[in-house]
């Protein structure tokens, strides 16, 4: 029988050392029970990723070295982990070789160090510069590369480095080679195709802070044949180098897959055109990002030790599609929605609320907050009076907030903020009011794509013959945050398909007013959407941690600066 | 005449093009006009520094390059300003030759791009490998580093370059070198003694968003002499290559300078041990910290259009000190405090409140928050009865952040949250409660540095024969947030001279527990105060921008993971 080897598709946890280290080598002993003879793990499976400012502590990263080293398996294993350096260099982003009896011992260093979008390793590591080697291990030799360093060959990076890891390996004559903790089926096909053997990928799957990985670990051949596994379970993918119809995907008994009935493997031959089955590149499915962002704050609150949510529930999209992914995140009895309306809340939005989390099969309870509202207007009455209007509106808001708090304080449980990016990026969003949480799991979406993932839940529930969670009045009814009699979202933001491609373009892009204006759009809609942008930066220096997917985030460890801004409101 | 030579030690707003040209091409009018036969400004003076996402956009980039070749300037400048790239290349952080009729061209691109601590630049700019040589410029040849370039010769960087550009200029002979950007005495005179030519530092001054420059341009000789600009001052200094005791400092005459009297050079000769005047790798004066934080504030409010300041104050020390540090930042007109006692407040929190604000000047309200904490505990009666005693304390700071951040929208001014760091580092704050506002001016001081600032607030008053703004109560009595019946913030915390030692430890130094506790900390109190700040790790991901002083910030931009820790409490 060919060499069977295992892509361990593990989810660890940012700065557990020793819980990461168990997780690799039960995942190791299954897959040497499967039959595998010798595994691979994603890129800081120790320290989990991304560790960032544990990685300054000297203590930290010797904590890593030596557990990795220490790793107790039958198999052997090329673990992802952080490596001490010489005195005054930063530690390195590495491969530790064990297992097996051998005793560990460092192979590899990554070369290419991302720092951009949501990338920030140049602060914490220093760049090696040695192609990454391993002889004769289970009777193979590999290449190895560390995520970044096989995107460049593939061209898949923002500006070019100076090497190429590929390259370096390419005039090397080894039997394999191993990419650890990327992803994406174009960048292995085309490394597999320029080295002429096969290429493995092992992923990380879930969330760690606000950082999200997907899983979905490749295997390719330079044919062109690749195999997948699966997005957001976490198992071992057993690969056969010598034939791609052998090779079996294991999900984790135990592992709380949030991905059902989506296990299976793609597999692709390599005589067709082969699309990635899903690219960061390219948009995503709506399933997928509903998957995403479930699977984000799951590991959100499994990971910070939350057990329960609160959160307020309003009667429209954002909140009843919020409270769906805190159901499918947690499941029904640990979720609790506030329904508070204040004098302008509409009827349906209290009857909308209701029939939402009747729908999830969550605790709801309702606090009218006339009285504390009234309260605050006597209180600040003369301020109100001859001041902007937008006062009034947002001390709704924060009541609002103070009662989710509240509630989340004395259970303690987890506040999660229900806004989306859209309206974060045109400040349709009161910062200590509805902007308050632990966490924003629609923080990253833009308001189109909180409709495509509520289609999605919908889907979700029609098919086992559920009522919907999101009916259609709350589907249907114009955005209104109802903080003022007759408010109404489309009274100053364009419709949300023109606006989310604006900010998409200027976000993502990087484009300027006028790139922007040649894209279709009118000036004075670009210019209107870009001012409004830049007057509310200083929100997003204080929103909650949303689940980032690559490519797309803002205002999460860098952002536009405040002073380049005349206006502020807050 | 020898040739005289001014550094432009400016405070330009981030973004704001123009407005940086216009105030280059001013302060170099009157450089010349005292006879300057050239000038340097400081690094990215065109972009202004920290531009952070803004050079993400080409269109910006060129725009700043466009704009610094074509300043307009009797005299020939060396203008820092981000430069562009080829194709697929992140931007230089560069130099321009320009004024004198020349036409505009680039000399020389930044070699070391700092990416730790308050720095970011590998994430936004390419590396340049070259020597920076400037010929023939108003008669003399230059060797140009910008800002980090000269700081590895020192030895004063965490991790060491593989290069280091003063050695690279050693070998070259030509009649100066110019520093720009950067500071400290100790790299300008290491430097001129290695590269045995005169040696000229041009710092930047001011603050944008939560970054700040103190000044203190500096020019250095190889026998050692060397002469120091004012910190916080903006205007030039004037340096005679020939002569050092020719050298003159001029302020910018409509400067608002808040360092008072304080304008003089710092002159040492060469044949003394000099010790740099101020250092950030040494403890600050107090009198220094309380000129960098008032400036930090006024030139958030200034840059981002804010003229009204709102604040709680309490009666303590914090609040006191905060708006004292607003008066001075903006004077009194436009600062107004609110006392908003509760059940629980002590009768001299609003004897003292009202004493700071008298002393003071500024305008103060008293708003009992008792009707609206009535109506919460209502509401919420069920909850607070069962539930954790933290919720019943947070409705009180919440409902206070709510008061101030009303009046604020209402009149279009900024709140600023009063806490300092050694509380928000073991959560006695409360999210959306004392934490909310626009900006944090004490928020990068230990409490011990409150506490010392609070004495040079003093001795200014004392010294016009001004009545005190913080009193002796507020000064002697025992720190407490008074959410609670008898609450003192040490009946949980050590001494705060031991709890700032140990955070400072860890978070200035990385240092792990056991290494803390070598310090001479016993180890119970050494991991009660680290358990406290792993589980406040999530109030620091949402605190307002603070001002930060180099080597010594947390919680902006980076950060600890929150995945790492288990515990949470909103």
């Amino acid at each position: 029988m060919a060499q069977l080897i295992a892509l361990l598709q593990a989810n660890p946890k940012v700065g557990d050392i020793f819980g990461n280290v168990k997780l690799v080598e039960r995942l190791a002993k299954l897959a040497a029970e499967k039959g595998a003879g010798m595994a691979i793990t994603p890129e800081l499976i120790i320290s989990g990723y991304p560790p960032r400012d544990l990685l300054l502590q000297p203590d930290f990263v010797n904590q890593c070295y030596n557990a990795g080293k220490e790793i107790n398996s039958q198999i052997p294993l090329l673990v992802g982990s952080p490596l001490p350096s010489e005195p005054r260099q930063r530690p390195g982003n590495g491969v530790i070789r064990c297992g097996n009896g051998e005793g560990g011992r460092e192979v590899t260093r990554k070369q290419l160090l991302p720092t951009y979008d949501v990338f920030d390793e140049l602060r914490y590591f220093s760049p090696d510069n040695r192609p990454g080697i391993v002889r004769s291990m289970s009777g193979l030799d590999f290449g190895v590369t560390i995520c970044e360093d096989a995107w460049q060959h593939a061209g898949l990076v923002p500006s070019d480095y100076e090497v190429d890891p590929i390259s370096q390996l390419a005039g090397w004559t080894g039997q394999g080679v191993a990419e650890k903790g990327g992803d994406r089926v174009l960048v292995a096909r085309c490394a597999a195709e320029t080295l002429d053997h096969p290429f493995l990928l092992c992923n990380q799957v879930g969330g760690n802070d606000d950082l999200l990985f997907d899983g979905r670990s490749v295997a390719a051949w330079p044919d062109g044949t690749c195999v997948q596994a699966p997005a957001w379970c976490e198992g071992f993918l057993l690969v056969d180098l010598d034939e791609p119809n052998n090779c079996e995907w294991h999900c984790l008994e135990d592992s709380d897959c949030i991905n059902h009935g989506m296990c299976d493997l793609n597999r692709n031959d390599g005589n067709n055109e082969i699309i990635a089955t899903e690219s960061f590149k390219e948009p995503l499915s709506s399933s997928d990002l509903l998957n995403a962002v479930s699977v984000g704050l799951r590991d959100y609150c499994k990971k910070t030790g939350l057990e329960h949510i609160v959160l307020g529930l309003s009667g429209g999209i954002d909140s009843a599609v919020a409270a769906s992914v805190a159901v499918r995140a947690l499941g029904p009895n640990r979720v609790t929605g506030l329904l508070m309306p204040s004098r302008y809340s509409s009827e349906h939005s209290v009857v909308d609320a209701k029939a939402t989390a009747e729908a999830l099969g969550c605790e709801w309870m309702e606090y009218p907050i006339e009285t504390m509202h009234s309260a605050a207007e006597t209180i600040l009455a003369l301020e109100l009076e001859n001041g902007d209007a937008v006062a009034a509106e947002n001390i709704q808001a924060r009541l609002r907030g103070l009662l989710v708090m509240g509630i989340a304080n004395a259970r303690g449980a987890m506040a999660i903020a229900t806004g989306n990016k859209s309206e974060l990026g045109q400040g349709f969003c009161t910062l200590y009011g509805d902007m308050a949480g632990g966490y924003a799991p629609l923080g990253d979406l833009w308001k189109t794509e909180v409709y495509a993932i509520a289609g999605a839940i919908n889907l979700e529930y029609e098919s086992q013959g559920r009522p919907l969670p999101i009916n259609n009045s709350t589907l249907n009814k114009a955005p209104s945050a109802e903080l003022a009699p007759d408010q109404r979202d489309d009274q100053i933001l364009p419709p949300y398909e023109i606006l989310d491609e604006i900010l998409r373009c200027y976000i993502e892009e990087n484009l300027s007013e006028s790139d922007i204006v040649l894209r279709g759009f009118t000036k004075e809609i670009v210019r209107s959407v870009l001012e409004r942008l830049a007057k509310t930066e200083h929100k997003r220096w204080q929103m909650p941690p949303a689940p980032r997917v690559s490519r797309r985030a803002f205002g999460q460890g860098w952002r536009q600066p405040l002073a380049a801004k005349h206006n502020w409101r807050n």
